[in-house]
C-alpha cells in the first residue's frame, strides 16, 4: 500500500472540501440563492475554482495512484504535493481576479501531467515484460 | 477486498446515476434545452442535485475506500449507507424546494467527515508504525 | 493488478483532459471569458461535453476497476475502450450541434451499464459464496 500516496490523497480532498466551504461562504455574503450558480462575480469566481479542482480530481487522482503502483509512492507523493501547492495558488489567485488564475493553473498542470505521463510508461513498461 | 465497500460503491454510483436520468427528464419536461442549464427552477433544481453529488463523489469514494483499508470494511460500508440516505434525503428535499435541502446535506456531509478522518487517522497511524 | 484495465483509464483520462482543452480553446474563439460559462452556443456545446465526461467519471472509473477486479481484467478493458469510443463519437457530434449528440451518448451508457451491472453481479456472488 502507498501510505504516502494515500495521505497525499486526503490532503487533496481536504483542499477540495475547503473550496467547497468557500462557494458556501461566498452564496451568503453575495446573496447568490441556490440553485443559481451566477449573479455576483465574487461567487462565479469562487464557483469556478471549486468546479476547476473537480474538473482535475479524476485526472488527478487515478494518474497519482497508477504513478505509485508503477514508479513510486514517494515520487507520485510529492508530484501530489506540488499538485496541491498548485491548486492552493490558483485558488488565491483566481479569488482576487480572474487574470490571477495562471501560474497556479500552469503548476497543477504540469504536475498532473508528469503523474500521468510516469504511470503511462510504467503501464506499457510492464505490459511489454509481462509479454 | 473490502467487498462490502465495494457493493455499496456500487449501491452510490447508481444513485448518482439516477440523479443524473432525473436532470434529462426534466429537460424533457420543463423544456430546457442542452447545451442550456438554467431557464426553470425545476430543471435547475434538479441540475444541481446531480451537481452537488458529482461534486461529493471523488470526497466520498476515496474517502470511503482508504477508511476500509487503514480501518474496517464493514464500518466503510455502514457510513457510506448512511452517506447514501443523506444524499437520497438532500434528493428528495432540494427537489421539493432549494430550503429543504438543509438535512440531507448535514447528514452526507458529517457521514464523508466521519470518512475522511478515520482514513486520515489510520493513514499516519500505520505511518507512524512503520517508522 | 489489472495492466489493460490500468492502460484504458489512462487513456480515458487523456481524452478527457483533451476535452478540457477544447474549452480553453472555445474560450478564446468565442471570446466567453473566465468565470463566465455561457455567452456563445460553440462555447456553450464544448463546455457541455467536457462537464458530461466529467459526471460520467466517477460512474465509469469505480465500475470499471470493479469489473476487472471481479470479473476479467481484459473484458474490462475492451468494455472500457468501447466507452472511450462512444465519448468520441458524442465529442465529435455535440460540437456540430446538440441534436448529435445522441449515438456516442448511447453507446458509452450502455458500455458503462454493463461494467456496472457486471461488478455488481461480481461482488454478490463473491458475497454468497463467502458466506
Amino acid at each position: 500500500m502507498p501510505h504516502y500516496t494515500a495521505l497525499v490523497t486526503l490532503l487533496a480532498i481536504g483542499l477540495f472540501f475547503y473550496s467547497g466551504l468557500l462557494v458556501g461562504m461566498e452564496r451568503s455574503k453575495t446573496g447568490v440563492k441556490a440553485p443559481a450558480t451566477t449573479g455576483h462575480p465574487d461567487f462565479e469566481r469562487a464557483f469556478r475554482v471549486q468546479m476547476n479542482m473537480l474538473e482535475w480530481m479524476p485526472i488527478f487522482v487515478p494518474a497519482l495512484w497508477l504513478f505509485a503502483y508503477y514508479i513510486s509512492d514517494i515520487w507520485a507523493a510529492g508530484l501530489g504535493l506540488i499538485w496541491i501547492a498548485g491548486r492552493v495558488l490558483y485558488m488565491r489567485g483566481y479569488l482576487q481576479a480572474a487574470e490571477k488564475r495562471g501560474p497556479g493553473f500552469g503548476i497543477q498542470a504540469l504536475a498532473a501531467v508528469v503523474l500521468w505521463c510516469g504511470a503511462l510508461f510504467g503501464v506499457i513498461s510492464t505490459l511489454i515484460k509481462v509479454h
